[in-house]
């Protein structure tokens, strides 16, 4: 049972969503830039990233309904999703991603463990400044998110059928849009802060 | 030195942001709505949480400016934000808060070490759902922005009268309104989006 009164029928961060509108929209607004806008690193990549993350902070709902996405995200590629979890330096993925995927597991650690050489190997593979950054910044906002859902409590059903149709329509039409169903109008939101 | 090329002159999570300003803008209205925006939790006591959460995590600038902030919002008294650092349960605070940064420590570590207990106690001191909702989006919040601001290697001077001057400004006049002296406005934004 979550720790408070959420709105029901609605599991993982959405019922948290639903209960603080006012933070969702920032969240969701950040999340749509990390992961589902135009980028050079592609949104499986980008998802990979963050189920990764959400996996070593054994976040159920998360790393489920991300690892959807990225497979979503990579033509229904489940298998490798799985493989990235259990053992990604051995997955059929770019030594790139590899190289960002250790700077990631040193982020969710905590910052500091992010070393020159994680950097500079990321580097020598082709990373460019704005996929460390990102790569950092995703890595982070996953020990946020995981925090967040597990933090509160929320229900984290066992549901693969679930996360898989959920996963394909957030990999096809992105965050801010699919949580439109969910969260009130702008325009309510706003007349009720005043 | 910085893992990254960011703009110089600019400490902290400021080069960050300047470096990427699509995601400075969600994360700046995350904050302002968590920590600035009018709350049963006045600013000091949101200011005390991000700043305790910040020292557990060992940043540097983190815990500098947010703990300049929570001083300036609470008459200038430096003196209490130090004693909420080393040790909350002998501070002069309410035992509401002091229930509320339990909470905050257990989401630092992970967001299932939060217990109903832990919660029950919060709510027996008066805690609402929403300040409890808040602590832990709080607490989780600056588990990313300090692994931000520590997984690139950000410069974070040690000039106690920098933090406490932008300390004032901050609890002044907000996270967004400040934020427009080194982000580009909202319509270059928009066009370079293009």
């Amino acid at each position: 049972m979550p720790h408070i009164k959420l709105p029901e029928g609605l599991p993982g961060i959405r019922g948290a969503m639903a209960f603080r509108p006012e933070t969702a929209r920032p969240l969701n607004d950040l999340v749509e830039t990390l992961l589902h806008s135009p980028n050079s690193l592609t949104a499986g990549e980008r998802e990979l990233i963050a189920t990764y993350v959400s996996y070593l902070n054994d976040c159920h709902y998360c790393q489920s309904i991300h690892g959807a996405i990225a497979a979503a995200s990579l033509n229904g590629d489940e298998d490798l999703v799985k493989r990235v979890k259990a053992d990604f330096q051995h997955a059929a993925i770019s030594d790139k991603l590899k190289a960002l995927l250790v700077i990631a597991s040193k982020v969710q650690k905590g910052g500091k463990h992010v070393t020159a050489e994680d950097v500079a190997d990321a580097r020598a593979f082709g990373a460019t400044d704005l996929e460390i950054h990102d790569t950092v910044l995703i890595a982070a906002a996953f020990c946020m998110f995981n925090r967040y859902v597990d933090g509160l409590g929320t229900s984290q059903p066992y549901d693969e059928a679930m996360y898989r149709e959920r996963g394909k329509r957030v990999a096809r039409e992105g965050y801010v849009t699919v949580s439109k169903e969910y969260l009130p109008a702008e325009a309510v939101l706003e007349s009720a802060a005043k």
